[in-house]
């Protein structure tokens, strides 16, 4: 397998693919075929094989594949066996609800540490996290080696703050604000905007 | 052009098109071509073309797409030239950050009505709205033909909020529950899950 030669629009597919293994796997089943994955994940199963026949031969024709052992290879290929590291700069509402959010747990991620920059709000505490000032946000991640961040602060904070998160070490930014964000090429970065979602459904309604 | 034929994945596409061309257009510019859009969406140049050819001839070899007619042409398709309601359903942090939330706009969106089922809650105001409480959900949505819902409440709430919105005439439901819903084919649901965002990234981490 060459990472260098896999498309990045496959590597978005798989992240989806193992949270439907995931969720068949908590129902206690334990093998699956690409009909099945297709149909939950809304993908066509022929899609779904080319997709994971380029990480190797995972599924035998006719008995389909290993949700566990899938699962696995999953997991490796995106480096989530290993649990990493995740600042939230921005205590607005989406901060609370990601500092809150329960989903992150046996996916690979763990809030670390959250930021903002109200002088209100820095020294509260939402849940277990103390809210830190964003004067130490560099310091912070540079000295905990973060790699990961999700952003949400207002849109005009958003670009200052991506600038910040990537001189101290950030490689890897979820941008909930509402704007592009201008980062190097060996940074990548992640929208999460419920429009296109809304917009991707709106096209079938009447 | 006929809706039927047109892959969900390609439509899945456009939205990501659309908020490209729109962040151009913001910044004055009136043309763009394949190759610059595919380095703004992280979409190869020859998939762009192939998936906005399914809807006609848009741009000229040479020139480029014009940015304001691809718009229009998106806009018309994914059926967003006109407003669509939507309801919250579940007004923790997730609720009220979507309720305050201002990237609705000009869109194709606008927040309607947000409900909760806490008597606490219900009757206070979250910015203009007052948060009503979900007795009246299937009520006030079938009233107003909303067709639009997201659900922000916790998990075990989300399968039986889905039931009610469906059952009151909703056809497209954006979940924040980290669970799967379980709704009529005639129904359709996205999921919003920073996970796999993340994980989409930190295959690209060392």
């Amino acid at each position: 397998m060459n990472a260098e030669k896999i498309p990045d629009i496959i590597i978005g597919r798989l992240p989806v693919y193992l949270r439907a293994l995931q969720r068949l796997s908590e129902k206690g089943i334990q093998t699956t075929s690409s009909q099945e994955l297709g149909e939950i994940v809304g993908i066509s199963a022929a899609q779904i094989r080319k997709d994971i026949s380029q990480f190797g031969e995972f599924g035998k024709q006719g008995t389909g594949y290993s949700i566990p052992f899938l699962m696995e290879r999953l997991k490796d290929i995106l480096k989530v066996h290993r649990v990493w590291d995740v600042v939230i700069v921005g205590m607005g509402d989406m901060g609370h609800a990601l500092a809150r959010y329960n989903g992150f747990a046996n996916r690979g991620f763990r809030i670390s540490m959250v930021f903002d920059n109200d002088p209100e709000k820095t020294g509260q505490k939402v849940g277990e996290f103390e809210i830190y000032d964003t004067s130490t946000l560099a310091e912070k991640v540079k000295q905990n080696k973060i790699k990961i961040a999700m952003l949400t602060v207002p849109a005009t904070a958003a670009q200052e703050m991506a600038d910040q998160l990537v001189k101290a070490g950030v490689k890897a930014i979820l941008n909930y604000a509402p704007i592009s964000l201008n980062v190097p090429e060996n940074v990548r970065v992640q929208y999460i905007d419920p429009v296109t979602h809304l917009q991707r459904m709106t096209y079938y309604l009447d």
